[in-house]
C-alpha cells in the first residue's frame, strides 16, 4: 500500500510540474507572445506533451491508481480517497477508447477551430460540417466504450463537466426555465428601454477604464500579490495554485461597462481558487470542482454583486470622477438601469442576465440530439434558428450569428454548455442562503466584500474539487438544487 | 554513425523542450510573476530540473556525444562539427568535476545572491565574505579539474564567456586602455560640465516614455511579431527562437534618457538572435555567439547610433513633440551633450561610455588575484578602492558603492565581467569596418536604420553562434581584434 501511495504521489508530482509548464504557456500565449512565435513554441510543447503522455500512461502509474483503488476501505485520508476515485475514473478513456481513435480526434480538434473560425468568418456552415460530423461520431462512439449501468449517452458528456448532472437533471432544470421564463422574457423585452447618449454614444478613453479596473481589484480584495490584471481578446481566468491566479478583461473605448463586469466577473473565478485550501496545491484536488459552480462564482460577483444598486451607491462616485465629461447629468438611476437593461439578442456571449439561460437551452437541445442520433449535423441551421425562435424570440438571419458563433463543439466539448445556465442557477441558490446568514445588501453599502469573500470562502471555495458540485451545493445551502431561486431572482428583478 | 547522430538530435530537442520551459518561467518571473506564486513555481521547477538534468547526464546520450567527437572527420556539416566539439567540451564539467563538489557548489550559489543582497543593503562585507571565500575556492578546484595543457588557471573560466580570449589577449587590451585612457579621462572629467535644470530636474511622465519607447521600435525595426517590449527592475533582453526575443526597460520620471538608451541598448541585443539564420534554432547554435560579441551589438545600437547627433537631429522634434514643457528651449546641442556627458562614478552600472571600461579592469585585476592566489577575499574591499582611485580616479567611501555592488560573484560567475569592456572594443572596431561599405552617419541622417540592420545581418547576426568570437570578428572587420579602435573612438569622441 505504501510503496503504490508513494508512486502515485510521485507521478503525480511530476504530472503537476508539466501541466505547470502547460499552463504557462498558455498563459503566455494568450496574453502577450509575439504572432510569430507560435511555431517554435508549438514544438516544444509537442516534445513536452509526449513526455507528459508517456507518464501519465506509465504501467507503474496505472497499476498504482488500480491497486489504490481496489483497496479504497483502507485509505483513511477523505480527501486523498476523492482524488484516486476520480484519477480512477479518469483513467478509463486510456484504458478503453482505442488510442488510434483517441489520437485521431485529438489531432481533429486542435486543428478544427481553425476551419471553425474561417467558416464563421465566411458564414459557410457546409465548411465546418464535415469536421463537426466527426466530432460528434467521435464523441457517439465514446459514450458506447465509457458506458456503464449507470451512465449512458450524453449523460457521460454531461458528467464530465458537472459531475453527477445527467439529462434527468437538466432536462428538468431547463423544463422550469421553459415554463417560467420563456413567457416572462417576452413580456419584459417587448418593452424598448431608452437611455442617454451619453451613456451608448460616447467615447471612454482606455486609461480611464484601466484605472476602474484597477480600482475594482481594491475593493474586491483580488490579492494582488497572488493574481494580476492583464488584457486579452477574451477576459479569462487563469490559475494554477492558490498562490498564482491571473485575469484578463478587454477595453472598448466605445461601451464602458464590458470591461468592467469582464474585471469583476473573471474576479469571481480567480478568488474562488485564490481561497482553495493551499493544502490542496499539491494535489489534483486544487482548482474548481465543475464548471457550474466556477460559473456560479463569476456570475454571482458578476450580476449579483456587480450589478446592484447597493454597489453602485458606493463606487459609482468613482466612475464619474473618472469619466466626468461622459457622466455628466447621468444619474446613479439610470446608470444602474442601464447596466441591468434586457433584450432579446443573438450573440450568447453578448446577452444579457435574463435571457442568457435561454440561448444556453438552445445549444442543450442540439446536443442532446446529435447524441442521441435524433439531430443530424446537417440539419443543425436550421433547428437552431428554430428553437432561438421558441425560445429567446428572436430568429438569425445568418450562421454566423446563429449555428457558427460559438467555438466549443469545435474543440470537441459537447456536454459543456448546460454549465453555464446551471451556474447562474447555482448562484441564485447560494446568494438566498448566504444573505439569511449575511445582510449582504448592507455589505455591499458599506464596502465590506471581504465579508461576502469570507462566506463563500467558509461554504464554497476552500474545499476546492475535494466535493462535488452536489455536494458543495449542499453544504452551502443546506439543499439540493432548486431553480426556482433562479427564476424568482429573475422575475423580482427584471419585472417592470 | 548515424545511430549516434540520431541519439544526439533525440536528446538535444528534449533538453530544447526543457530549455524553453526554463526560459519562459523565468521570463514571466522577472516581468510579471505575482510575488507570492515563487514557492509554487520553485517546486515546478525543481522537478523539472531533475528531469532536465537526467537527460543531459544519460550515458546514451555522453556516448553519443562521445562517439560523434572521435569521429569529428566523417562528419561533412560544419556547423554540426561545431556543435559536437562545444557539447564535447561542455561534457568536461560533468565527467572531470566531483558530483558532490558541484551540486554543492550549485546549491551555494542558488542562496548566495541573497545573502549578498543583505550584506550589500547593509554595507557589510563581512557578511558575504566566507560566502564568497567559498565561491573563490571552488573556482580555484574548478579550474585544476578543468586544466589542459593549452588552458589553465583564469584562461579556463575566461574561455568560458568568451571562447579563445585569454589572460594574455585581455592583459594587451587593458594594457592599452590603462596607458592611452586612464589619462585621457582625468583629463576630460577635470572639466565640469552644466546642463539645463529642465533636463536634469523636470518630471518626464512614464505615459510619455512609453510612448516615445514604443515609437525606437519601429525607428529601429524590431519586429513586432516577433518580440515585445515590456517592463522590469533591471532592463534585460530574453530570447528562445529567432521568432521570439523579447526585451524590457525601466521607466524613471525624474530620467527622460534612461529608458531610451535602455530600450536601444537591448534591442541591440535582440536584433542580434532574432537575425540568426534561423536554420539554428532547433540546434544549440542558436543565440549570441559569446558575451563579448552580444555587448558588441547592444553598446553600438546603444552608444554608437543612438547617442550620435546624425541620429538625433532626426528624432529630438518627436522627443519635444512628447515632452514639450520640459524640452523647451532645449536646443539638439545642448540634448546630445547632455547624452555624451562623462564624468568619474562609483557605480559600473551608471558609469558613462567613456569611463565605462576603467569600472571592468578593477574587476579583471581582482579576479586575476584571486584565481591565482595573490589576493585573498578578505583584502577585496582595500584592493578594490586603491584600484578604483588609480583607474577611475575616484574612491567609494562605503563597500556598498564599491565591492559590494555587483551581484555577479554571488552568482559563482568569474570570468564574466571582462567581456563588459570586449564588446565595447569590438564595437568600434566593427563600426569601423561596416562604415567603410556603408556611410552610416548618412544611414541614420535618412532614418534608414534597416541598411545598418542588415549590414550585421550579413556580418555578424547569421552566424549566431556557430562560429566563434574571433571568427566573427574576422568575419566582420577582416581584421585580428585591435583595441586600438576603441581608444580612438573614445578619443575622439570625447576629447573637448
Amino acid at each position: 500500500m505504501e510503496k503504490f501511495i508513494q508512486t502515485y504521489q510521485d507521478y503525480r508530482k511530476k504530472i503537476k510540474a508539466y501541466h505547470y509548464f502547460g499552463w504557462l504557456m498558455s498563459w503566455d500565449q494568450e496574453t502577450e507572445a509575439p504572432d510569430q512565435s507560435i511555431e517554435y513554441r508549438t514544438k516544444q510543447f509537442q516534445v513536452m506533451a509526449e513526455e507528459m503522455y508517456k507518464i501519465e500512461s506509465a504501467p507503474e502509474y496505472i497499476d498504482a491508481i488500480d491497486h489504490l483503488y481496489a483497496n479504497l476501505d483502507h485509505i483513511q485520508d477523505q480527501d486523498f480517497k476523492t482524488e484516486i476515485k476520480r484519477a480512477y475514473k479518469q483513467l478509463r478513456v486510456i484504458k478503453l477508447v482505442p488510442k488510434d481513435e483517441l489520437i485521431a480526434h485529438q489531432v481533429l480538434v486542435s486543428q478544427a477551430s481553425h476551419t471553425w473560425a474561417k467558416a464563421k468568418n465566411e458564414n459557410n456552415f457546409e465548411m465546418f460540417r464535415p469536421i463537426l460530423e466527426k466530432i460528434v461520431e467521435f464523441n457517439r462512439k465514446l459514450v458506447k466504450y465509457l458506458e456503464t449501468p449507470e451512465l449512458k449517452g450524453y449523460d457521460i458528456l454531461l458528467d464530465e463537466y458537472e459531475e453527477g448532472f445527467t439529462q434527468k437533471e437538466y432536462d428538468l432544470f431547463f423544463n422550469t426555465l421553459k415554463t417560467e421564463l420563456v413567457p416572462f422574457v417576452k413580456e419584459v423585452t417587448a418593452k424598448k428601454q431608452k437611455f442617454s447618449r451619453k451613456l451608448t454614444h460616447s467615447v471612454f478613453p482606455r486609461e480611464q477604464q484601466i484605472k476602474f479596473s484597477q480600482y475594482l481589484i481594491d475593493v474586491f480584495h483580488y490579492d494582488r500579490s497572488r493574481g494580476l490584471l492583464k488584457e486579452s481578446a477574451h477576459p479569462f481566468t487563469s490559475g494554477v495554485s492558490s498562490t498564482d491566479t491571473r485575469i484578463t478583461t478587454h477595453y472598448y473605448e466605445n461601451n464602458l461597462v464590458s470591461s468592467i463586469f469582464s474585471t469583476i466577473h473573471e474576479m469571481g473565478h480567480a478568488i474562488y481558487e485564490l481561497q482553495n485550501d493551499p493544502k490542496y496545491d499539491d494535489t489534483y484536488l486544487h482548482g474548481g470542482t465543475s464548471l457550474g459552480i466556477h460559473e456560479s462564482q463569476s456570475r454571482m460577483y458578476e450580476n449579483m454583486l456587480g450589478r446592484s444598486k447597493a454597489f453602485w451607491t458606493v463606487h459609482y462616485p468613482k466612475l464619474v470622477e473618472l469619466f466626468p465629461k461622459q457622466l455628466k447629468h447621468v444619474t446613479l438611476e439610470e446608470f444602474h438601469r442601464y447596466i441591468n437593461r434586457a433584450e432579446r439578442s443573438l450573440i450568447r456571449t453578448e446577452a444579457d442576465e435574463l435571457t442568457y439561460a435561454l440561448h444556453v437551452m438552445v445549444r442543450y437541445e442540439l446536443e442532446k440530439g446529435m447524441i442521441s442520433g435524433k439531430i443530424k449535423v446537417k440539419d443543425l441551421p436550421k433547428k437552431w434558428n428554430k428553437l432561438m425562435g421558441e425560445f429567446v424570440g428572436i430568429k438569425p438571419k445568418t450562421d454566423k450569428e446563429g449555428v457558427l458563433q460559438d467555438v466549443h463543439w469545435s474543440g470537441g466539448m459537447l456536454g459543456y454548455f448546460p454549465t453555464y445556465a446551471l451556474g447562474s442557477a447555482y448562484a441564485a441558490q447560494m446568494y438566498q442562503a448566504m444573505n439569511q446568514e449575511l445582510n449582504i445588501e448592507e455589505a455591499l453599502s458599506s464596502n465590506n466584500i471581504l465579508a461576502i469573500n469570507a462566506w463563500l470562502k467558509e461554504h464554497v471555495h476552500q474545499f476546492a474539487s475535494s466535493k462535488s458540485p452536489k455536494e458543495i451545493l449542499l453544504i452551502a445551502t443546506k439543499e439540493a438544487f432548486n431553480p426556482m431561486y433562479y427564476v424568482n431572482y429573475l422575475k423580482n428583478k427584471f419585472q417592470r
